[in-house]
C-alpha cells in the first residue's frame, strides 16, 4: 500500500498551489531564477558547464564551431548572485533515494567552495530535491557542514532533511520558490 | 620620437613593481584571483564561458567527447564572487586602441546585468586594460554608465578613463591586484 501512503506524505509536506511537471531541478530552478530577474527581485544565475575546449572548427566566417571539448569538474557551485545586497551560492542536487542523500553527490571542491564563501559573508546552502517526495529542501550550509564534518556515514539521512531543511515552496510561475524560503531562514 | 615618450608614460601611470610578460588580461586576473582564494582574501571566479552543446559521444565508458558545440552570447559578465561580505561583479576587457574604449566591446546584455547587480547593491565595474599604455584602470560601473547613457559618442575617451578610472597595480605574484583598487575605491 506504498502509494496511497506517499501521496498522502507529498501534499502534506509539498505545499504545493501548483503540480510540477516532473521538469528536472536544474529547470525548475532557471525558471524560478527568471522570474526573479525580470521582477528585479534578486540576480542569481547558473553558471555555465565547465568545459575544456581541445579544437575549434571555423565553417564559415562568423560561425565557429568546436568540434573536441571535455567537461571538467567544477570547482566552484553551479548557482550564485545577489539578493538584498547580499552573496548568495548554492548547489542544487536530485535525490533519488527515499531515505538518504548521499555525499558523493556533491564534489569535495564544491564543500570547499561553499566553506570559504561561508567565512566571507554568504548566504550558502545546497537545494536538494527528494524526488520520491517531491519537495525541495533548503539546507543551509553550515547546518550542512557540521553534521558532515562529524558524521561517520556516508550520507545525510532523510530524517535529518526533514527536521533541519526548510521546504521549499511551489508557486505559479515559481516552479522552485527559493527566495521565499532564503527570506524565511536568512532575513 | 613616439618610443621615449610612451616609457616615461608607461612607468609613471604603471607603478610596477615587477613586469607583467605580456599575458594576456584574463590570465592576469585568474592568477591574482587565485592568490586571493588560496590566501582567504576573497573568493572571485571567473565563470565558464557559455556554450550550447549538441552533440556528445562517450569513446569509452567514463568519457564524455563533446564533438559539436557552439558559443552563446554571454547574458552576465564573466567574473563575480563575494569580498569582505560585498558581491563583486565585474567584466574585463582589452583596449588596443591608444584614443579610446569602444563601447561595442562590452556586449548590451552585460551593460544590463551589471546594472541590476548595482541595483541590488553589487560592488561592480569594469576592468580595461590599456595594452599600449600596460595600465589596468578600474571603471566603476555608475560612473561608467552615467557616460554611457548621456554621450552621444561610440567609445570611451582615454582622457575620461585617466580621469575617472583607477590605476589597478601590478604586484610580485599579483599581476592585476584588483582588491587593493576595490579597497581604496569601495571600503
Amino acid at each position: 500500500m506504498k502509494y496511497p501512503n506517499s501521496q498522502k506524505t507529498y501534499e502534506k509536506i509539498g505545499n504545493h498551489d501548483t503540480s510540477r511537471r516532473g521538469m528536472s531541478l536544474e529547470y525548475d530552478i532557471n525558471l524560478s531564477s527568471q522570474y526573479y530577474l525580470e521582477r528585479e527581485m534578486a540576480n542569481i544565475h547558473k553558471k555555465p558547464t565547465p568545459i575544456t575546449i581541445v579544437n575549434v572548427e571555423y565553417p564559415s566566417r562568423n560561425k565557429a564551431k568546436i568540434t573536441e571539448a571535455y567537461f571538467k569538474v567544477p570547482s566552484t557551485t553551479d548557482y550564485n548572485g545577489i539578493y538584498k545586497g547580499r552573496y548568495v551560492d548554492f548547489e542544487a542536487k536530485e535525490c533519488r533515494s527515499k531515505t538518504s542523500f548521499p555525499f558523493s553527490s556533491i564534489h569535495p571542491h564544491q564543500i570547499k567552495h561553499l566553506r570559504s564563501v561561508c567565512k566571507h559573508g554568504a548566504i550558502a546552502f545546497i537545494i536538494i530535491r527528494m524526488v520520491h517526495y517531491d519537495v525541495d529542501y533548503l539546507i543551509d550550509f553550515n547546518e550542512f557542514d557540521e553534521f558532515y564534518k562529524t558524521t561517520k556515514r556516508r550520507s545525510l539521512p532523510y530524517e535529518w532533511i526533514k527536521e533541519k531543511g526548510h521546504p521549499i515552496k511551489v508557486k505559479l510561475m515559481i516552479p522552485c520558490d527559493y527566495l521565499k524560503t532564503i527570506d524565511e531562514v536568512y532575513f
